[in-house]
């Protein structure tokens, strides 16, 4: 059975070492994030996703949801217990304010925890991990009374939440939506329609389930502008705060997926259930759009959660699987071989994806920074710019992590051989489950046309000249030490190669959009490269500091390497996505649509 | 469910036009390969694999096998017809020599049938593609007694074949091999031991089966030097040609896998099983290695097969699925949106499966040229150079292609949104099932190895040399008609970055071997890209002379177009691989193991 470790060390010192999280003791809710309080929340919930979360995962995976005559759905039965566990130990509220029962703390840790949790068990974790969606999406737009109502016992675990946007017809293309909604005339209104894909549709972890809905008002203008959002209970909230009759919502049926078998994916049936707006009319998809842009950092830290605990089980049948001899001459000459990490192709696919991993951690945890800079800062100069970065990033993370987290959850099956195939090692699992994180919150191909065709123009491109600044900046001063020269010069050659694209497509995606279109991937590719080698630049630096405490010497020598392997290794694919992007449209779409 | 129609058209062009099979008619075999007979082959094959097979998948990989305790394995219901229309329509036996039963038509025929039978069906075409590995090695290493008892039973597909390497702590390293065979004073032997992941090891399909058995005779010399090959029947060859007694060989469990669940997987038990050694004592490895040769071809056609179906599925479901609109605007002004085939993002990716797909099947068939003008040729210089090509080509062949081969089906499945991760459109299934090729038959990183490590000093270099040679001299020729420089000058470029990675391996990997380890998967996969690209270009060259053709000419159109794209967005990788290649094995061997 697969083991994890929740990646703590690496944590501490980018929250510590890279992040400066001591800088922003006055921020709400920093305060209570001294050196030993983070270190007792993170091992807190390091152990209940080791111990509680992780033994659960392959069963999840071979038992699945069931789905019974009646609608009702059952979860994996070991899911219960560590459900329960999560929400009694306060972790579902963590970030949530303390009026509505949360504990206030940073999102941050919330995203720490949420990759912790999703490394151990990913199908268990969708379902807190809507639930905090869902909580965001209320605490924006909803009325007070809806908050009031619902998030307490959302933030508790006790109910959960859901989104509701796709219908069989529509996906990507939300404008096409059919679910219509039909004033009651006491300020609720009856929708019907069917919703598929819904993840934690229905289940029995909790004693009720919350839905956000997106739907059409009878009467309301096509397309995206007659969009809105409802909230729409399983059963109805009543004042004394247990759940009342049971609302027109139903569970028609539950997909067989790929992975994930532990999420229950519903079809969901909607007969003139009760619902209640969610902000303005016409207005619901800027409302979900809060929800989704949580979401897809939240999937984002998926792709590097799967990838990591992939990772840590194939270095753990490296050191063990006895197979060959080193190229340089036996290293473990009294076995029958060597233990096969001895190989340069295994080591080269460990240290990839260690690489990447970690870069993405400190990404990722850079983009939810800004995030609680953006909903705490007294400063509003301060949270505009986080703001900008993080509309910036937040594709990047989802898109590129997503694309990463699945590939390396492939490459470190790969390193078990047939062994890595069958169900019983559970890496099969990991890439099954990982292979979902690319296509729900908006496929990676939508994510890199959202980065480029919304977030590079928006503002006058203010967040990505700011960006290239920071960058362009930081590796003019840090490129002053030759320590950290290994590191500034390849970042500075990739962040040449990232303005150059962008320059590219304002010359020439004005004249035809589609050179933007056919380059979009490559452009989140690259973009994701730079701010990767942005973060392995900061990483080694504050590794050069701390390498003079003689403790942390040798983690930190060997932090160093792999940044250098970053650097050698995987950033120059950017002079490769430049090229490509450079290409234009024209072998993209020239054959007519029968040619294919 | 999915739909399949085999490449004809395309297959058609390269045998014709761009291998020149005319030219061949020369060769034993090829004399009944004319335009009208081949039509019709190709025509039977296809309408076989479309109309019988294909229906067979998804149920396949629904149902898989089941083990009773008896040690029976029962395969999917709707497997026996298909497989006994396979044998009936005389297509395992295409290549076999005549007088074994089999019709002596070119390999490169029945290469063409693997991949429309592996697209249809992958875990149906393993049980006869396993059979056509059993004969390869019978027919070179088998005495004329094993020949005639088993060659002919296996042709006809009456009897099935397996390999049998792999034990539980023995997968790539050969020489840990522990399953005994003790002289039974009679000729035969007793064989003892417990392979594992052996493909089509027990089931239902045929009468008997027959294994070929890696087993170490008793003292032996230690390590791969003391292994030999026996073939060991499921029941006893009568000499009416009916199986006899049961023979001590069973299947103890078969494995829950990824996917080819329709082929079992089996732990097989060797109680005292009756053996006769295949070749010579202690000489197995060589022996088997002719079956792996064979085998790795098929498992890189694998790649390019289900490659190409999941990439049909995708067209299809891009052509018809309505979401967004042009960027250009609308396309389909009359319908609620537009197909997503009008998507930027769509095209490249259904583009880049194309110009990969194309290129393999060009490669594929011109190694398995090699492959018949190496057993067929009268002239010893072109056998030797043929199969100093095949030598060389197979590896990436088998390395390159199913890595293309998983990446393709996992971009087609992400066409299909969420489509494409519920298991009813069988898309989840082509990436499940396309995920074992990078394994199997010697896991790609090990494919990698064996055309660094032995494939590029074989003889002086004198296969590789040859393989620039001919590029090069091709570059040069071709490179003077105007029309061929967008295919020549970059392939050009491409190939002098192969040249100079391999000046660099022979620089730097005698001191240090690690150097070669290091760079071993991106040699091969840069070795792949100009193989590629040289198919390309001879493809343009052909489809320039046929586009004189008027009703040819819409089509070789849309191949030069194709081509471009490789050219232009594909090839550029070389840069990358070679730069990854020279920064050696620093970073990669740097830290001890415990420090990943």
């Amino acid at each position: 059975m697969p083991h994890y470790k929740a990646p703590v060390e690496h944590t501490l010192f980018l929250l510590e070492d890279v992040l400066g999280i001591a800088d922003y003791a006055d921020l709400p809710g920093f305060a209570d994030t001294g050196p030993d309080m983070l270190r007792a929340i993170l091992g807190e919930g390091a152990r209940l996703c080791e111990e509680t979360w992780t033994p659960t995962n392959l069963e999840g995976d071979r038992t699945g949801c069931r789905h019974a005559p009646d609608g009702s759905v059952t979860t994996p039965e070991s899911f219960k217990a560590a459900y329960r566990s999560y929400c009694e130990g306060g972790w579902l509220g963590l970030a949530v304010p303390e009026e509505f029962g949360g504990q206030g703390l940073p999102s941050l840790l919330n995203t720490v925890m949420q990759e912790y949790a999703s490394s151990a068990n990913l199908a268990l974790a969708m379902y807190p991990g809507l639930t905090q969606g869902a909580i965001a999406a209320l605490l924006v737009h909803g009325s007070q009374e809806q908050k009031q109502t619902y998030v307490p016992k959302l933030a508790s675990g006790e109910w959960s939440g859901t989104m509701n946007l796709t219908e069989p017809h529509c996906g990507t293309d939300l404008g096409l939506i059919r679910t219509r909604a039909t004033p009651n005339g006491d300020g609720s209104y009856a929708l019907n329609g069917t919703k598929i894909f819904i993840s934690s549709g229905e289940h029995d972890l909790t004693e009720n389930i919350v839905h956000l809905v997106l739907a059409r008002i009878d009467g309301a203008p096509a397309g995206t502008k007659g969009i809105s959002l409802f909230v729409v209970p399983k059963f109805m909230a009543e004042p004394d705060g247990r759940p009342g009759a049971r609302n027109g919502v139903s569970c028609g049926a539950i997909e067989t997926k790929m992975g994930i078998h532990g999420n229950a994916t519903c079809v969901m049936n909607y007969d003139g259930a009760t619902g209640w707006l969610v902000g303005e009319e016409n207005r619901g998809l800027a409302a979900m759009f809060v929800m989704m842009n949580e979401a897809r950092l939240a999937v984002g830290v998926q792709g590097l959660a799967v990838s990591e605990v992939a990772f840590q089980n194939a270095v753990a049948y490296a050191q063990d699987r006895l197979q060959g001899r080193a190229l340089t001459g036996a290293q473990n000459p009294d076995g029958p071989a060597d233990p096969i990490i001895v190989h340069p192709d295994v080591r080269r696919t460990l240290m990839e994806i260690k690489a990447v991993n970690e870069a993405a951690r400190a990404l990722i945890l850079w983009t939810s920074m800004r995030s609680d800079i953006a909903h705490r800062s007294p400063d509003p100069q301060a949270r505009q710019a986080a703001l900008d970065f993080m509309g910036l990033l937040t594709p990047v993370v989802k898109g590129v992590f997503t694309d990463y987290g699945f590939a390396n959850a492939v490459a470190a099956q790969q390193m078990f051989g047939g062994h890595g195939y069958i169900e019983e090692w559970g890496m099969s699992q990991f890439v099954r489950d990982a292979r979902i994180a690319m296509i729900y919150e908006g496929a990676n191909g939508v994510q890199a046309m959202d980065l480029v065709g919304r977030k590079l123009a928006k503002d006058g491109g203010r967040a990505v000249m700011s960006f290239f600044d920071e960058v362009s900046r930081y590796c003019r001063a840090q490129g002053e030490h030759e320590a950290m020269q290994p590191y500034t010069a390849p970042l500075a050659e990739s962040l040449g190669h990232l303005q150059q694209a962008t320059m590219w497509f304002m010359n020439n995606a004005m004249a035809r959009p589609d050179n933007a279109g056919a380059g979009a991937t490559d452009y989140m590719h690259l973009f994701g490269l730079v701010a990767m080698g942005y973060m392995w630049a900061q990483m080694a630096e504050a590794a050069l500091r701390r390498r003079e405490d003689p403790q942390a010497r040798a983690q930190m020598e060997a932090r160093l390497v792999t940044g250098r392997h970053f650097m050698q290794r995987i950033l120059p694919e950017t002079a490769l996505r430049l090229k490509r992007i450079e290409t234009g449209a024209d072998t993209t779409m020239a054959l007519a649509a029968d040619q294919f």
